[in-house]
């Protein structure tokens, strides 16, 4: 059938099984040929085909409410959904959204990008349901390595004890991005060896009529025993025990089974679990065979080849200059020890799980654990360096506040894919850390300028031994300049005037540096002398240097890839007026107010004027007149 | 024996169990009558009076490392670390701390306050003992109620995979501020009844020699059922799923029982979960008798009857005024659902719970997980309330930003305990919250002037549609103004002037208002006309006072009790700048950059200089000469 001209999910009602599989198989053919040109998020969406199909065909969305845990997997939703002719557009600007987004269609009833929220807003769902007397499933469909996050545990306790009626999906896939991690794993490993036993009831009725009856002392344990055949009935114990009827595990790609087990679970009271084993990539053999993580989420590709094509980049990759420069330290120090909260792809961390297994950390999705874990090696002496990207270290805000900076402990913290991340939109930019961070007591802040410094830095970090400090980098590659050989440390508080200047000075770090440099050239060309500073410690401040530029009464523009309101703009702000510096001319940009969403990060700048025009344009507004300074 | 000799817990090693009774006693008795003085965490501390001793008794502390979970169960570990003496001093200024602080003694080894931190720390602490190839035992002691929290099931996952030596105390008071709720709650329920049957190993084995062989096909079916045996051995088969070995439940008060399960997990290799079943309040009949929470943290109480010292107070306690409010609110908005997470008691809520018990949840402690299950309620036009202290909100910053923000859903956060909270300290000061709010986009924050302009504010905000919307409000009592009877609606973003003047403007809102109504008073006499504003929004701004004060160059003070880095005042300086007016005098008062630790509020801001004095001091450095002013 023709997939573009799918306008909602109810043809599906009248498919029969061979049909669904036709389908599977047109569907499957147009996310590998889109993606292709698009990029995306291949893997997950190859494998949760049927699965997809299956909950569309047998539930009434959007009366029935199906969440996307994390929601890079609702690209099929999407197709079922009308919007199959939008793949073109898939993550650019303005264009379809890689994840659920509820303007974009009624089916999409919770947006996401973060993971493990999906139990908790469906919790909501059934709650809001039950008290308005409607009628409804709630479906969250959600994955084994979402599972572990520290919010969907307590959702399925709360949950499995209010015994609401709701059909948690368990999408199985034995990797989320990285091989999965924890205990939770194991036991779902146990879950579908288990499986493959298929167990008959009959069979176990049988053999318990042979236990021969028994009285007196034994009777009880007896009792107790025909009891514990529910252990062996029922696979699940783990979730049976919080409340959840266990059903599965189910094949993902068997259509008879899925919808079965869906029936099911539709007429079971209660919150029920279902268990599907879904294969990433399925068929699409580059990334049904990949191991490595690498077909999750890709750029374009060829179809035939599975080759990726490489965009040309100039420098290393920030991950891997970061990674690879604390392997390099912990070669030398065994303090060392580097931890990631299920990100060891994308933070380049597999060569040093290679080098140093007994010193790397993979914890699974679980941020708040990972920031509080490094805490406690730092109790020991230990020196940890926590790899996280921006918008997930947010979510181990408290920790980094009460465990870390509160104890003022030795944490080196890499904050990843900091600023504008570009496609992935709204719920992954790293736009607030400065926001987040810089109010807390203790805390060290910095961005580097290239690659160079950034390795001056992080062997900066890891030799810093008065609390917890942290260096956000960019997403994407360095600009290719020259390293040098012998490591470095950075004064703390050290800020590098990059250009000199009379008329006026930029204030800004990290990746709009070349911006402001761009600028001040542009402007010296109309007479207008500009001064560039590399504002490298985001906190502290360099506090000479601003004293002398405040005291020089010279106009000041910062420019910072980060949100506005509370930034590093504003701390520029607050210390020149802590300091009674009152005529001070200081103009900021930076991210405005808003979620900004997805599109390249060019584009975005440009959305949000983060623009050298905008700052010539500032940098003429702020400096007296040209007749005035002549 | 005289407590205040104890110098460390060396001298436990040579008592036989009739003295560790003996020294209960004594502890107990020491604890009532101290705590009846100073106030403290009695209740707690009391229930873990036994097994306290029979940790150090059997551990050797520091070298072993005892983690204390939430950590104002301390106390006893204080005692027997040599602070008895310092126990007139609990809570108080400089004074004893109410939870470990590593400064007070090598025997704290890891500072709480947040609950459900220790486990990660400890596996921090298991990680780095390992690794430099020490040996010592791990014990983080935790409650039942924080183990739901997501961080600590997020750590009981990392450490079951693990499998590093580690005894994990669960001290399950089934209660730890408030009842338990949960699935987990409802399983060691189970436990503790499972308990009571005392299985004996040979009972089973004999039991198991009945069944008969059988070959064919149901030979591996009994394999598996002799396999599965084990769940019934072993009870805490949640625990054991999860990679732990399970033992208990231990009585938590007898010394033969605890002593002998410590010296068995002793000697167990992998992680241990030993469960202790104790009773808060043992040996004290006013706490152990209570059933509501009120004996779980007090302040002065006599001791023959159990009743508590009231303080005198002018108004109504401040979540109560918010919560019976939400209440009235509630029987004319059927939307109106209240969120508390383990705090119906210290929220007020339980009036709300009683009288719309469908409409309430306490999902334990789980901050993230409410906020999330408050924005799924938002989704289907629901009107959720959050109740949450400011410190604990840290811990949903992602949902907020995440879920609740960046969908724009309607749920009011009613933010307690915001601003310094005194006695608790560093751990739990409400300071953070507008530096972590105001830079969300989306959010409205406000707090109110008194407990009129309180009532009013909840009206508002669940008469609000456009978006999360959130009041903070401060520990403690309002000031007892007279109430208005009909509820009315604030506009958004306005701000209002208490007191005209002409000089200079001071903006504040919430508990510092009388602190600037007073130096404005006072500035008066010596001719300064002083305009005071009640800024009750935070975010957003009201705009248009706010550039008529700039545009008369009016010399502005920012007052607020919370952090000053990305605060109010700071968005005023932005504000300021944005709009040009750069020749702004702005001064700001708040936090410094420091964690602030325990004292009476008065001796908090006195010792920060967030005084009259100092809004005196400043007001008179911004203002222009008196000479010149006439």
């Amino acid at each position: 059938m023709d997939l573009l001209s799918i306008k909602d999910p109810s043809f599906l009602k009248k498919m029969n099984n061979e049909e669904l599989v036709e389908l599977s198989v047109e569907v499957r053919k147009f996310l590998v040929e889109k993606l292709s040109v698009t990029g995306g998020h291949i893997g997950p969406n190859l494998g949760v085909v049927e699965l997809t199909i299956a909950l569309h065909k047998e539930f009434d969305s959007p009366n029935d409410k199906i969440l996307w845990d994390v929601g890079h997997q609702s690209y099929v939703h999407k197709i079922l959904t009308g919007r199959a002719g939008e793949f073109d557009t898939l993550k650019k600007y303005k264009g379809l959204c890689g994840f659920p987004k509820m303007i974009e269609s009624p089916h999409d009833v919770w947006e996401t990008g973060h993971s493990s929220t999906s139990l908790s807003a469906a919790m909501g769902m059934a709650a809001a349901r039950d008290i308005k007397g409607e009628s409804s499933f709630i479906l969250p469909v959600i994955g084994d390595g979402a599972l572990t996050g520290g919010m969907a545990l307590e959702a399925l306790n709360h949950i499995g004890d209010e015994k609401k009626d709701m059909i948690v999906i368990l999408n199985d896939n034995e990797m989320s991005i990285a091989p999965n991690v924890g205990a939770l794993h194991t036991i779902l490993g146990r879950l579908r060896t288990a499986g493959k036993y298929n167990w008959a009831k009959d069979e176990l009725e049988l053999l318990l009529k042979k236990i021969p009856a028994v009285g007196g002392k034994l009777a009880a344990t007896a009792e107790r025993l025909k009891d514990s055949m529910k252990y062996l009935l029922v696979s699940g114990i783990f979730f049976e025990e919080l409340g959840f009827t266990y059903l599965g595990p189910v094949d993902g790609h068997n259509y008879e089974e899925l919808l079965e087990n869906l029936r099911y679970a539709k007429k079971t009271k209660g919150p029920v679990l279902l268990h599907v084993i879904t294969k990433k990539g399925k068929g699409y053999s580059p990334a049904e065979l990949d191991t490595t993580g690498n077909w999750h989420g890709t750029g374009p590709y060829k179809i035939e080849t599975g080759d990726f094509v490489k965009s040309p980049s100039k420098g290393p990759a920030w991950s891997a200059l970061v990674s690879d420069t604390v392997s390099r330290l912990a070669r030398d120090d065994e303090r060392i020890v580097a931890i990631t909260p299920a990100m060891p792809v994308g933070s380049k961390l597999v060569g040093f799980s290679q080098e140093f297994p007994e010193r790397f950390y993979d914890v699974g999705i679980a941020e708040q654990h990972a920031a509080t874990f490094a805490a406690g090696l730092a109790t020991q002496k230990m020196k940890p360096f926590l790899a996280i990207y921006s918008t997930f270290l947010q979510r181990a805000y408290d920790q980094v506040v009460h465990d870390i900076c509160r104890q003022n402990l030795n944490v080196f913290i890499g904050i990843d894919r900091a600023g504008l991340v570009g496609s992935d939109g709204e719920t992954h930019q790293g736009v607030f850390d400065i926001a987040f961070l810089r109010h807390v007591p203790n805390m060290v802040l910095m961005m580097p300028k290239d690659e160079n410094e950034g390795q001056h830095m992080v062997n900066t970090a890891l030799n810093y031994n008065d609390g917890p400090i942290a260096m956000r980098f960019p997403r994407g590659n360095g600009w290719g300049v020259e390293m040098d050989a012998e490591l470095q440390q950075i004064p703390i508080g050290s800020w590098e005037v990059l250009k000199e200047g009379t008329d006026a000075a930029i204030l800004t770090f990290g990746t709009t540096i070349p911006m402001a440099l761009e600028a001040a050239e542009l402007l010296e060309k109309e007479d207008y002398s500009v001064k560039v500073v590399n504002a490298r410690f985001i906190k502290p401040l360099d506090e000479n240097m601003l004293s002398s530029l405040l005291g020089e009464k010279m106009p000041i523009l910062t420019i910072e890839e980060a949100v506005l309101q509370g930034g590093f703009g504003s701390s520029v702000l607050e210390y020149a007026h802590d300091q009674g510096f009152y005529g001070a001319i200081i103009d900021r940009m930076g991210i405005p107010d808003y979620f900004i969403e997805h599109g390249s990060v060019d584009e975005l700048l440009e959305e949000i004027g983060l623009t050298t025009e905008t700052a010539i344009k500032k940098i003429k507004m702020i400096t007296p007149k040209k007749e005035k300074r002549a």
